[in-house]
């Protein structure tokens, strides 16, 4: 069967067509700045990538171009669209409403759109994405699969804020998680890859991006993550700055005059590792500063590793042992030294790691020692992958 | 040397006379309703307590009226304003100005006053109390003992927040963390207490109290605590939400239709195990609910002890190993039920309870088991005795 995958933002899409018997990746690519001017980026499997500058004034166009590229005589994966058999959708709030994926239908649209409130950027653009392709693909099956979903296991003890209870009974205020999508794929992965027992087993997942988030997995099932309410809280960032005392909120207001959307801008767009060092947000640069003797870039990344590191000790202590520790997404795959420093408080726990398993760089391995208590891998994740598998395992 | 401790709060004003050879308490009591209408608590050691309601307009005629009943014919604990060798204040924010107690000058209140923007209810206060005492007191010397001063050793990893260096460069936004008289106190008292050497120790303290915060304290020096810029941070509290998503901050002033004072408000006052519970920010009505079979009291009390366990178990990443944990302040030193749900997190640090030891309520007690690997114990904290010594070693 191939899937559509569909990950589609305010002005930008990203979309992979994928063989769900081989799981090979047909074709991939994105369109960026739609209603602006509009640039899609198309890529067969095994072909270098093609850029086209076209007007699109609507996800309409963008996704309209997006089949015309995938379908195309000469670079096209697929004949007609009538090989596309089912399209999964990235939904990125799913509230109490979904623990799992689901089929997009009415009434499902309905439930999302109630969750809108809780992340009104993000849903009303994977809805726009997911109208537009029944509009064009009508009798496509599609699917919804929710990055809040995996996280939806936790306990109240994991999930509620120390808050009047009412802001939750009243406002759904409380701890729902993100990149469930990822901490689904690579804890399962783990269980695999490292041949521990499904049903009593601890995995800790620390997905490392621009945007990162760790995630404690007992048994399967998540019990605590780091991202909440939103994306903001947690460890520090490419530009977020994750945890912070909340009275800074107003300390910040008053020096730099700036009103409560003010504020969140700072927090959400100039704050982080980009704040912190005055340098960039990518951990390259970042590491070049910090060699070069920058002080406020080594304290970022210094920050980062020891903010990492506590929050793997606490989920330790949330499921009372761990039996793996796994690392992710662009700077978890990518980036020992990272990897090395959040390791090296770990010693209590009888963490050792093989440095030279550990110059790893994208590639699923094992980076613990062969004495360590504990296993520590790198484990790439791919949510396209498990976007197709959770839309083919609803539309089979 | 006979010192005179004083907390001086806005409206109101604790005092102690400590004889510092024996450290007994001479006399003690507190001021409340000071420009409001006023009333006098006076309690000799020995007696009952004595209550007065006078017009106290302002903390001058509070501080006089403590005076006279100290030196009071009939139940005074001296006989003359001689007899008071040296004053000791507790000052809530040192900023980065003050690592350790000072002696009181001119200058030295200059620099507090520099401090006052980061505790603006707080530090004005404290130093009315100051400039009062040299007033009445012109002869006595007078020493300043600051909440945030043990937490200075901190390494910039544990006090630099996510966000833009400016404002760290600038307004001193960083991580201050407060209780530090009790956290020294207790640390230090922990190490004889528990035979530990104190350059080679690791010791998490937890104050738990209507505030909470927790402590680490490697080889006799703080090196992280909960607690932030201000004492909202960390744990839940009795009214004080302790760490949210900051987005939060935004979302209920939206919800609620509420200016940031007005989140700031609610957060700092009607949040916590208060505002969890809707029942009380008392530990005994909590309980008594939650027997009750009131699931929000129940849940607040989880939320509590899980929040409590995550952070010592982020501590000991954070020191890589741990070799005590302290329990103290009106929940730490009295409630056995909070420290058994903790310390059931930490099996995997081979901690056990003795359930018996555990039932001790305010007293200094080891509660770890025979058998355990980590000493678990309770150590009463005494502020005033802190203040007290701390002021007695700068005026010798």
């Amino acid at each position: 069967m191939n899937v559509l995958v569909i990950n589609c933002g305010s002005s930008s899409l990203k979309y992979q067509l994928i063989d769900s018997e081989t799981e090979a990746v047909l074709a991939k690519g994105l369109c960026e700045r739609i209603g602006i001017d509009g640039r899609l980026v198309y890529q067969k499997a095994g072909n270098d990538k093609e850029i086209t500058e076209a007007s699109m004034p609507t996800h309409k166009e963008a996704i309209q171009m997006v089949l015309e590229a995938l379908t195309n005589d000469k670079t096209g994966a697929i004949k007609s669209l009538d090989e596309v058999n089912a399209i999964g959708h990235r939904i990125v709030h799913g509230g109490e409403k979904f623990a799992s994926s689901a089929i997009i239908t009415d009434e499902m649209i309905k439930t999302v759109e109630e969750c809108n409130d809780l992340a009104p950027l993000h849903n009303p653009a994977n809805l726009i994405g997911i109208r537009v392709c029944a509009e064009l693909m009508p009798n496509v099956p599609q699917v919804g699969v929710f990055d809040t979903a995996f996280h939806q296991t936790m306990p109240a003890k994991a999930y509620l804020y120390g808050l009047p209870i009412e802001y939750y009974k009243n406002y759904k205020v409380r701890r729902y998680g993100f990149h469930g999508t990822s901490h689904s794929f690579v804890s399962k992965r783990a269980v695999e890859f490292l041949s521990l027992d499904k049903d009593n087993s601890k995995v800790i997942v620390c997905h490392l991006g621009n945007g990162s988030s760790i995630s404690a997995v007992q048994n399967g099932k998540c019990v605590d993550t780091t991202m909440g309410l939103t994306p903001l809280e947690g460890v520090v960032m490419g530009t977020r700055s994750g945890s912070i005392d909340p009275a800074i909120v107003e300390y910040i207001a008053k020096k730099e005059n700036l009103d409560l959307a003010g504020v969140m801008n700072v927090l959400n767009k100039k704050s982080g590792l980009q704040g912190m060092s005055g340098v960039s947000s990518d951990m390259r640069d970042l590491r070049a500063a910090a060699a070069e003797g920058n002080e406020d870039a080594k304290n970022a990344i210094e920050v980062l590793c020891y903010g990492i590191a506590k929050y793997v000790g606490g989920y330790v202590a949330a499921m009372n042992g761990v039996d793996a520790i796994v690392f992710t997404a662009g700077i978890g795959e990518n980036v020992g030294m990272i990897r090395e420093k959040v390791c090296s408080y770990l010693g209590y726990l009888g963490v050792t790691i093989d440095a030279k398993a550990n110059e790893a760089m994208g590639e699923e391995v094992v980076i613990s020692g062969a004495d360590s208590k504990v296993k520590v891998a790198v484990i790439p994740t791919n949510e396209e992958l498990a976007i197709c598998r959770d839309t083919v395992a609803l539309v089979k």
